[in-house]
């Protein structure tokens, strides 16, 4: 049995963090599927009571832990591998200060605008989609801005802060309505060069349930 | 001067986190005062390349240090302290886990519906209005059921995760026009278990800038 299992499903990017993450430090994992389109899965008793009591995927299953939330699940795979890890107190503090951030506002707002815009049936109300769309344009722009300044989010060497932040811009941008990295040049070149790291792979590739079912 | 100088306004549930921290550990402290009402200070490019890029109280200044995100300060302030600090890697990373779900999830959705509902001129569209009630809704639920079984969000006794998710439930339910405490019993009680601290306070009465000017 692979040392880890991760509870997921391709179209999450929050769970995309974690299976990513597993990727690059050359883990030995597999995913465990959930199904989130059909089923509703996430949102069953059963689903609540075993694997995560918030309802959600990531999960990461190791040996007799089990992990949830992105963010959790990134800082300890980096503190177990060695790899990716903010180093000494005032970096780490820094990288959960992004990792908080991203949470809330970045990928916090991506996820449901996409899902609201391409996924759910029926779409989600345009002035949701339009009061979503503000949230993100503002804090994409901080992004952007932090990124001209420097290679990744804390300087030179990527982190787990970046692992965090990629996570949905690596979607396909008909699924949004609108091209992140055709909008952020900073933004751009950044997911070049994560994407450029060993192992790294796109979300569709990494996790079972894509495309989904007509 | 005090030991800490701490940028935030009455009004910000996020600021109150890192405020009702520091009078519940006895620190030395000082607010300053952000005129977000008035002059959308926050917004302004001195605040964000002085203060935070990110355009956000709180913001905790400790002689050469700044820090922001009311997650980073918690931790931070809880491990200077030893007060409200999750102990050991496991409820470490448990604690990780609930601050980054409440920030995303439960005050950061509760932050911008009051702000829309009673706040903002004009106020938020009605259907925004209803996205977040629902996902409020949603996640005061898988609260209120935590704390059905146990005092405190991590088990016997309070820590950061509950100075946390405590925020924006402290504020007038007129101000989200329906009664947090009134419709989630557990919850209820555990404010009132919160505020049996020593050193507790009400939002209005330890940060400025309360009431509002007409």
């Amino acid at each position: 049995m692979p040392a880890y299992q991760l509870y997921c499903f391709a179209q999450s990017g929050n769970a995309y963090r974690a299976a990513l993450m597993l990727n690059l430090i050359g883990a030995d994992w597999k995913p465990v599927f959930v199904d989130f389109f059909k089923g509703g899965e996430t949102r069953t008793p059963k689903y609540r009571a075993e694997v995560n009591e918030m309802g959600e995927v990531p999960v990461l299953v190791d040996g007799a832990k089990k992990l949830s939330q992105s963010g959790v699940i990134l800082n300890y795979l980096s503190e177990k591998s060695g790899k990716f890890r903010p180093e000494g107190e005032d970096e780490k503090l820094e990288a959960l200060r992004w990792i908080i951030w991203d949470n809330q506002k970045v990928n916090g707002f991506l996820g449901p605008y996409r899902f609201l815009k391409t996924l759910s049936k029926p779409p989600g109300d345009p002035a949701v989609l339009t009061f979503l769309k503000g949230r993100i344009d503002n804090n994409l722009g901080i992004l952007d801005k932090r990124l001209s300044e420097r290679p990744f989010v804390l300087g030179a060497r990527p982190t787990i802060v970046d692992i965090s932040l990629v996570a949905y811009p690596y979607y396909p941008a008909e699924e949004f309505g609108f091209d992140i990295p055709g909008t952020y040049k900073n933004i751009a070149a950044w997911l070049e060069r994560m994407k450029a790291l060993p192992g790294w792979k796109h979300p569709y590739d990494l996790m079972p349930g894509h495309p989904l079912p007509a």
